[in-house]
């Protein structure tokens, strides 16, 4: 179907632009013109893929999510150190490599975190977007930080019902996720450096789940 | 000096507008004329006092960290469990106490959370205000909260060098802070509710100084 794989590169295409032009001039500078001037197309072809503005920053919200989702796909990722080949990689590791992933360390992820920032600010006062439209990716981040944190706890011996523990490792996924978004508002802003940044995650690692 | 009262009501009753309008509408909506309409004041008045908008946007900021800060300014908020009259009050309440009133759980809260969210995202990418503009209280908070964390530890008997314990409270305190963070943003995009917000605060204070 090569009909088909023009249509949505031509939309990658259009929400990568948009992506660039929030990240540089903020939410307000996104409109079709700007972005079919910087993706290189007719502001009619903009229009035809996404209607209206509404439309193209719903659909660029959500490519900004699932890129970062397929970062986690399929599982942790890439750079977990993963311990002996015949056992899976440790939790600790994993969560460690997951919350650094999550952090505006580098170049695409600042400006994906800044593209993000523009949103969440948008949709608490603009009828731009919803806070509605903007929510997704996030549930399968808490399933799967609370799945290796149970898998660290698993290993250390567990106490008490699994329905206890499984709320609270739910409630620390949470924390893990908070954390994560917090540190990421803090770099972002300069209040603080990566390198910081990284130290925070493992002393929270080390409340979660003990020393490394 | 009554004349110089005249002019600090006179200047907040225009960030207090102008807090309301970027609130409710934006940073993007913060113009002159709906600052001076919002704070029933003329247009000539609001430049007379701040010169332009950056004046007033960083003026606003200003006011709202002043604000959050004045509720720590005498040290925690009031509404600590304060325990045995005769002593201070327990290091864990006080620290609840200190997140809980950092967490958009009012509308006021809520409000000032909102304007603090658009003040962040335009310094990412505007040139209305530079994130350096923005610094400012943080750094008292975590002094507060870290002095606490060490309070709760000396209560349960220190070990290891002071050195060490005090550079262990300060990135615990930077966690804190990345958690209120985080847990206001999840709550005011209608993520997570308060309770549940409260309930991780919970769980992180049991990890920081154990259970209550």
């Amino acid at each position: 179907m090569p009909r088909r794989v023009d249509h949505e590169e031509r939309r990658r295409q259009i929400t990568d632009a948009c992506r660039r032009v929030v990240a540089r001039d903020g939410l307000e500078a996104a409109t079709f013109q700007a972005v079919a001037a910087e993706a290189g197309v007719s502001v009619r072809l903009v229009q035809y893929y996404f209607g209206n503005k509404h439309g193209l920053l719903v659909a660029t919200h959500r490519a900004v999510i699932e890129g970062s989702a397929a970062r986690f796909g399929g599982g942790p990722p890439g750079d977990v150190d993963q311990g002996p080949a015949d056992q899976p990689p440790p939790p600790r590791a994993v969560l460690r490599a997951v919350l650094a992933a999550l952090l505006p360390l580098d170049d695409a992820r600042r400006a994906d975190a800044v593209v993000l920032a523009a949103f969440h600010a948008a949709a608490l006062t603009n009828e731009a977007v919803t806070p509605q439209e903007l929510r997704g990716a996030p549930r399968a981040l808490v399933d799967l930080v609370s799945a290796q944190l149970l898998r660290a706890r698993d290993d250390g011996g567990g106490t008490g019902p699994a329905s206890g523990r499984e709320d609270a490792a739910r409630l620390d996924a949470e924390l893990v996720l908070a954390s994560a978004a917090g540190l990421t508002q803090g770099i972002l802003a300069g209040h603080m450096d990566g390198e910081t940044g990284l130290a925070v995650v493992d002393r929270l690692l080390d409340h979660l789940v003990g020393p490394a």
